[in-house]
């Protein structure tokens, strides 16, 4: 949630409007990440090197980017903004804003700004916990603020920092000096990119908690040697031509190059001259002299393996449309290489490369926990029966926020797997900062290589199911399941007596993407089902054993993106209180397809009926008429092993909820109040 | 669910409307159990023992039982039948029906009959898994079924046996030989009461699973010496005149005697000439003679502890305003005898009975396992916090029919907690069984003495709440809440780090019905904010840490008896989803009463805010000011130490359900298609 972007230009000359395009276009690519404000800022005039210049320009707008776009258009042609003027060397920062703190409002937007003279701006991705101490203290020295929002304090604290480094001399102070003073006095999660009419064409950036990412192009001269830097190891500080891109997530950065750096918390990344420096932040550490810049460290660029057209729309409408469509793909992506198909002398086995040195210790494991949110745990959910049936420890659930709130027990003798599709998921960090602490195996599966949470867990998956942009999670969360099965498999590879059963489940693998292509022909008849609930206020889903999650996670696509009040609900809760709301008008869809739960199903059905519920049922194919007989709207499904099937199971629903909301008229790639990868917590 | 009842008169003369009325007021205190059709049967005419009568008057309605004595009275006044016919014995059977197979209708409704001479009638509270195999077999022997119920191959299967045994004969099979016999086809969970027109003034009950008791009140020859028959220990067989219960609850029972008996499984009870003999029905056994009888066993009779006054309304419109108002009350049974106050030489301590001899071994627990289903469960999660703080044993959350489903591991080092407020909760009975099969150490946590669960759990805990007979749960709730922090308390007793934490906690457990006593002062405030929310489609509530459960519980209330789709949603989880839903119309209930939680719930109604939220903050008193500026309505609960809040905090939330539901004009005590304890899968 919250995009942060940054362009500097250093020795290439770019005219304005070009600049404004790189930063809408960055912004563009974030929006998934936030559509309730958008900012940002460049500069008013072309300005030497190391002399103050006029203030910088801000532009924010309420709304998503397209109309932060319009409005600064419109500024412009009224201001007569020259947009051909042109920049050897600019830099200009970007936001768009999902709000956490305050409404969505053009004062509450970033870039924050220090004052009326944009002596500093500041675009922030995260929350700063301890703002309103800050607040206040800067009340007291005279500040004044506009906005509700907690980053309007750094801003204004640089200033502050700034003007009392500077008092009665001239400017000896640097930028990243007083950066770093101001995050000696910041709590919270943070990725912040500053901005500063004191420090022209100079960016520093820093973060804890929430990701950034540097991105390189660099133009090499060519008359010298014609090589490519293609084989840069270290970010190079020469005086090269280059383009600098700071950016929230890769997706902003493809398009303009594949080498960037992914950057690490307590980094503080200073751009100047064409050159970058990073210096490792030190909370602690302070040795007498204030403003000490501490030592830079050396990072390697790595490449990225994204492709720029897997963050396009391509023949869909929308993102999600896009990605529930794309899940036979995606699922061959996740399985590519693991699955060893067996012969006559080799057995049927998975390979998981991050997770082999510790599957021993996994299975000496006290317990197996899952911790995730939203989506990544409802996968974690529907992958539970399998690995409890395959390794025999139990296997708890933790959603992320809770396991926090209650502090609860965690021993050197667990394995905890996180599940977040980002990696970068605040609460999910957290919780695996808690379980480190008290000495856990961890074990992360996340989309994102490189981000926080591959990182600091112990061993892990990548589910490897491309880029995510759509906001209601669909190809991560089947991509995770069958990660998560072939975790199980993995762990409860050693015994003979689940052989046979490991094998089945091999196999329902193998052909497990072409079971979702066949399901996703189900298109047009969720699209007709969806008009049947266009108007409806409320919607049920009863699920039970591998189904559970299905129930859960469907119901929740249906309330992210269309909007309607719909909850998921056990079946073998429904007496115990549910059953009170059942009445001819209420659609409840049941998933009754077939297992070893399927006979309980039916007698569900059964009550549902004789209580006149307005039925849909999700059945085996050919099961229609023993399921209802008939009488009521049936989704049927190819069958698939029992515990693969909540993969098949939730696409009908995906293109449900899909359906649904372009029905209703809502957008379903922003949904109301919500963001993707949710950084704070 | 569905209540059985049967009434026997013996050598006491009544005459038909007494018998009449008994039956009806049985059926009335059995109403919670089920509401949607009732049933009776009665002699149409005085009948010789031992000799084939008139085939006995059946009478069923759907609805209500007012229903059914409306109609009854309708038919006997156009039938001339004489109300004042007198029966110095007789026998009557009756039933009040929670529809599981098929709809509510008179023709699915009990006693269920053999066929058109009534030969062999049937009362049953529970399911008969196998009912369509035994259909199949009986269409063939052309018997044709009139009812979508699982219960009428019972009386079928009788007749079948009957016949059969009386082929080309005499009469020669004796009742008890008929239903042995039958017993020996069915399978599935019942409590069953046979009554025929060939064994006239004879009854015989059976059951397997579902609950049934047998009341007893004799009249003393007094004559002879003058005692009564207070002492008596066991069943007499003496042909003393006296009058015999049936039933499925001791609700029905406790008007009419206080002597009891519970029947257990397999115990097939033969009521005859005045004297009771039991059987013990054993499924295996059958020693190549058919019908053959085992050998009768000898029980004792115990006194029930419940008092009239306990079931009745008292100065109250319905049973759930009266329990909620009883909190205090109850809530004082619960602790009595339980808290050790400590003084100068002692500490303070809890006292449970009927776990001190177990606490070493759950101690020593790999893990705690808390069962139960719908408000039971909501409970359990309440306690979840503390029991982990004190106990430190990582302790787990099992819907107990997703336990079965799931085929969860359990182990020998296992310590199960089951939580059930009838102590007859079949998905908690048949988890009971499973987890007993896989050897953990299983503790009760019941409201009922003698209840299944009481019987078959290593030990546990009463929670001594008194009758319950509201269908949604609300003394019991809090009473069970209490009882788990005592568990923790008592658990967790033998650390000496947390015991200024536990003397802490039970000194609000001494407060804490003055506390509740506080918070029902709400009662009217509560009746306004009902008001505002009388139309709505929805409702949510947040809550997280302690009172997540809070916010379970609170919209299973709303949900169960107010017939509004509430769902109570953990706040954590937010952004990950739940976020979608909140416009300005969308009511929301936080829970941020203070806690260690409290910054994060504040941070979470500022974010609500942002999204311009329709809110209703419950908080701390004195902190409305601080929660919500004023800005929107605030329940303010006295504070108690944080892990008791949950029971504070449930109190509004309950009066809120009891008035939403008034005010929307449903029926409180009956909500619409549930029924309490239940008895079926």
């Amino acid at each position: 949630m919250c995009g942060i972007f940054a362009y500097l230009n250093y020795d290439v000359s770019r005219d304005r409007r070009y600049i404004l395009e790189v930063l809408f276009n960055g912004l563009r690519r974030l929006e998934y990440r936030g559509y309730d404000s958008a900012g940002i800022s460049i500069d008013s005039s072309s300005a030497a090197v190391h002399r103050p210049s006029d203030p910088p320009l801000v532009f924010r707008q309420e709304g998503n980017i397209e109309s932060l776009v319009k409005s600064v258009y419109r500024d412009v042609s009224a201001t007569d903004l020259n947009l051909e003027e042109s920049f050897s060397i600019h830099a200009g920062i970007a936001h768009t804003r999902w709000a956490t703190h305050g409404e969505p409002a053009p004062r509450n937007s970033h870039p924050q700004s220090s004052g009326a003279g944009n002596d500093f701006l500041v675009v922030h991705n995260g929350v700063i916990t301890n703002y309103k101490v800050l607040q206040e203290s800067l009340l007291r020295h005279g500040y004044t603020f506009e906005s509700e929002t907690d980053t309007e304090v750094i801003p204004k604290l640089a200033k502050f920092v700034f003007d009392k480094a500077n008092e009665g001399g001239d400017q000896t102070v640097t930028f990243c000096e007083v950066v770093l003073e101001v995050m000696r006095h910041l709590e919270g999660a943070y990725a912040l990119i500053f901005k500063s009419k004191h420090y022209p064409n100079e960016l520093i950036a820093c973060k804890r908690g929430s990701p950034l990412l540097l991105g390189v192009k660099e133009y090499a001269q060519e008359k010298s040697n014609g090589t490519s830097y293609n084989d840069m190891k270290f970010i190079s500080k020469n005086g090269h031509p280059k383009e600098l891109f700071l950016s929230s997530d890769a997706h902003a950065l493809v398009e303009h190059t594949k080498k960037v750096l992914v950057i690490e918390d307590s980094e503080v990344v200073d751009i100047k001259d064409g050159g970058v420096t990073i210096f490792k932040f030190d909370h602690g550490k302070r040795d007498g002299k204030s403003h000490s810049i501490p030592a830079s460290v050396q990072r390697a660029l790595s490449i990225l393996e994204m492709e720029a057209e897997q963050i396009s729309k391509g023949k869909y409408d929308h993102y999600m449309q896009k990605e529930i469509h794309e899940q036979p793909e995606s699922l061959t992506t996740t399985m590519r290489g693991r699955l060893i198909r067996g012969g006559t002398s080799k057995r049927k086995s998975v390979l998981l490369g991050g997770l082999k040195d510790h599957l021993k210790t996994i299975r000496r494991s006290r317990r197996i926990v899952f911790i995730g949110c939203g989506t990544s745990y409802n996968a974690a959910l529907a992958a539970r029966p399998i690995l409890e049936e395959l390794c025999g420890i139990p296997v708890m659930m933790e959603i992320a926020s809770d396991l926090l709130d209650r502090q609860a027990p965690v021993y050197r003798d667990d394995t905890i797997i996180f599940v977040s599709q980002s990696g970068e998921t605040a609460d999910t960090l957290n919780a695996l900062e808690y379980t480190l602490e008290n000495g856990a195996l961890c074990v992360g599966i996340t989309n994102t290589v490189g981000s926080s949470i591959d990182r600091n867990t112990h061993c892990g998956v990548h589910i490897n199911a491309g880029s995510e942009i759509g906001v209601a999670s669909t190809k991560a969360y089947t991509s995770q399941i069958v990660v998560m099965a072939m975790v199980a498999l993995a762990i409860g590879a050693d015994s003979i007596s689940t052989e046979q059963r490991r094998e089945g489940i091999i196999e329902s693998l193998i052909n497990l993407p072409d079971k979702v292509r066949e399901v996703l022909k189900l298109d047009q008849e969720m699209k007709d089902l969806a008009r049947s609930l266009i108007s409806e206020q409320s919607l049920l889903m009863f699920g039970r054993g591998y189904n559970y999650a299905t129930a859960l996670e469907g119901a929740l696509k249906v309330k992210e993106v269309a909007l309607m009040h719909s909850e998921g609900i056990l079946a073998g809760e429904m007496k115990h209180g549910p059953l009170a709301l059942v009445d001819e008008n209420l659609p409840i869809v049941v998933i009754a397809t077939r297992d070893q739960s399927f006979s309980k199903q039916q007698s569900v059905i059964q009550q549902l009926k004789a209580r006149k519920g307005r039925l849909i049922v999700m059945c085996s194919e050919g099961d229609a008429e023993a399921v209802c007989g008939g009488s009521c709207p049936v989704i049927e499904v190819p069958q698939v092993v029992d515990c693969l099937q909540p993969v098949v199971n939730i696409v009908p629903l995906q293109l449900l909820a899909y359906h649904l909301t372009v029905l209703r008229g809502y957008n379903v790639d922003q949904p109301r109040n919500l963001a993707k990868s949710v950084t704070t917590e």
